[in-house]
């Protein structure tokens, strides 16, 4: 028999109980084990709810509980889910985590202690929900180099975006309805600003390129700023804006990320990626274009990666993920150097464009005009465009 | 240091073998063994072939190296890959394919044979080539039942159908355009007729519902038939056609599976997957949707899963899965009695669409009619049509 903790009854928590629950039988065929979820951690009563009979307010109680052998921390923030989490992985229990804030910014220390350990700490849930793109990353491209992983990696922004784009609403407009919906919060600042993305984007940049990387180092632009105008051009245009997380390789061997919103094509599955949902695409040596898709968050479907995680522990018969290395700022190459095509809209003639970049495609004209340039670095695109009033510029992909 | 013999060299067997050698230290960091290509076994000459030195003519000299420890059979056909999987299992020897004809056939009987030995029989690149969704159905999504799993795996039809949509050319013009890319060949009939598409699909419901289903048992309908009349009419609706193959658990717990042309609609990422792009589908009771999307075919990318697979035997300590069971026909439920959403185009008026399908969505009208039904079985469907001509019929998804 196999005993769980988990720590945090919110969306993601009740939704672990209850699969955890239902679907015992099935984890009991696949690990040849009896799976008791033990103790339900929380910090205040959730009244009716099925399984109170787990409830445990006192932390001690189950840090002392030696008979745990997998800690499942959904609590989200970092503390004190870093100081649970450290203790457990100490006390030699494996841990597995949907918290994106607290892998992206104590990651490495973490991973350090369980290969010390010889615990496991997965965290699956906490890059795009259900989609198991850490698991795909780490499992199935063994025979590839990976050029660039990037993608919609918070569904709160893709649906304001996709509700931009598909119904012709207005920034404000869509969001009170994210709102509405229950998709964002009072406050979206940590989605709309990019700040969730950042952190999850961290987490696949550092698992592909192997060292640790702080989300304040990383460029982050929300999607606050983005106009319908833009939207408007790009749909007639068969584009569309998506707020992505983007790492690469440089050709100097560096790592470039950035969090922004991009213009992505009608050819990309990340264009025909709407609502709530999450993808992910991971652009390879060998394998060319690998996407991963699915539902980015949500009760459920992030449950659903933080049981397969606790199935993995159970199963693993060493550690699974050795850790990453320390950061190192000196490997980040500046994304201001590295060459994207750009879309552009200003206050300029077709004729200037046409001047300025010589394989500029014009999107649309009047009074302004909007179109995308050849590959340039930021710079580049800066230098050229001094002195000419741009309303707006996005990377493309 | 781990020896390998590949056998075959055509599209992937060379794509195997290049992979294999110029990612040896990436290998070697994955799994701390040197890797020896020792054996490329071809039946005739591939001359200016940069790894010609590895060619081996006599079978019975790989049969016979006991050093061999797996053997990657990337041949194609069941006669004579069949004799010779099955004789390196009985060996002992860990075997990777991307032959879906032979997992398809006879998976059932060589997986009990690897079980028996203890070694690994792995195939990822027999269904959608780089796409991992073999991997990632059997290791990623351990606390879902799967309701159903369908998706496009042949990347011949698909590039085929999207020519017909998005440049609507005719399917005569089409597969001209395919045949001079190479992308279909010569007799195009094994991926326009769905029999590729069946296989894959056979080996995906063999791995979701457990039971072998040999492809001769499945319903198969491919593109030869398909009008353009009806690519424009579901283009101007935002929809698609496209060939799938399609698994599903009915309400009876038997399994319904089938591979013909769906209609799918913009909201799903299968209507974006177009040119010879591969996606499978896989609809969970927690996960909802997860999409895998990737090249299906392809020297390098069908590669990239084969070296992978390598790698997973290299490192596996137990076998890493076990059988399936054997056919049980009992198992299976008509799809004809499983209910579907099916478009129909018929010479038939609106007043009598209306008339017999209550909530039928009209797509276009005039002399003909076409027309979206609610949910019901093919059996339904055909006595409502009774004595009315059908131009067209395709089941929705």
């Amino acid at each position: 028999m196999k005993n769980i903790a988990i720590l945090g009854n919110g969306v993601v928590g009740s939704g672990t109980a209850r699969v955890l629950l239902s679907k015992a039988e099935k984890i009991k065929a696949e690990t040849g084990e009896d799976i008791n979820l033990k103790y339900v951690f929380v910090r205040h009563d959730y009244e009716g709810c099925e399984y109170r009979d787990l409830f445990e307010y006192d932390y001690d109680t189950i840090k002392n509980d030696k008979e745990i052998d997998v800690v499942a921390e959904v609590m989200g923030g970092v503390h004190p889910a870093y100081e649970y989490v450290k203790d457990a992985l100490m006390r030699g229990k494996s841990v597995v985590t949907s918290n994106k804030q607290l892998i992206a910014e104590c990651g490495y220390e973490l991973m350090n202690i369980a290969k010390e350990k010889n615990v496991n700490l997965l965290f699956e849930g906490a890059v795009a929900g259900a989609v198991p793109v850490i698991h795909g990353i780490r499992n199935c491209l063994k025979a590839n180099d990976v050029k660039r992983v990037y993608g919609i990696i918070n569904g709160t922004t893709n649906y304001i975006l996709s509700k931009m784009i598909s119904d012709g609403q207005s920034y404000a407009d869509a969001i009170k309805k994210a709102q509405e919906l229950g998709y964002a919060e009072a406050d979206p600042s940590r989605d709309v600003d990019g700040i969730d993305s950042c952190r999850k984007l961290c987490i696949l940049a550092d698992i592909v390129y192997g060292n640790h990387i702080m989300p304040q180092t990383v460029n982050t632009i929300g999607i606050r700023d983005i106009e319908k105008t833009d939207t408007d051009i790009l749909s007639q245009n068969k584009k569309a804006i998506k707020l992505l997380g983007y790492a690469a390789k440089a050709e100097n061997g560096k790592t470039v990320v950035c969090t922004e919103p991009f213009v992505v094509g009608d050819d990309s599955v990340l264009f025909a990626t709407n609502d709530a949902f999450n993808a992910v695409a991971v652009d390879t040596d060998n394998a060319d274009t690998i996407v991963f898709y699915g539902r980015g968050a949500g009760s459920f479907p992030t449950a659903s990666a933080v049981v397969n995680d606790i199935v993995e522990c159970i199963n693993a018969e060493n550690t699974i993920y050795p850790a990453w290395g320390a950061e190192r700022n000196d490997l980040l190459e500046s994304y201001e150097n590295f060459v994207f095509k750009h879309y552009v809209r200003a206050v300029i003639s077709v004729a200037k464009v046409k001047e300025l970049f010589a394989d500029a495609v014009i999107l649309s004209e009047g009074k302004e005009c909007a179109f995308l340039t050849s590959e340039m670095s930021e710079n580049s695109l800066s230098e050229k465009l001094e002195g000419i009033s741009v309303k707006a510029k996005y990377k493309t992909i």
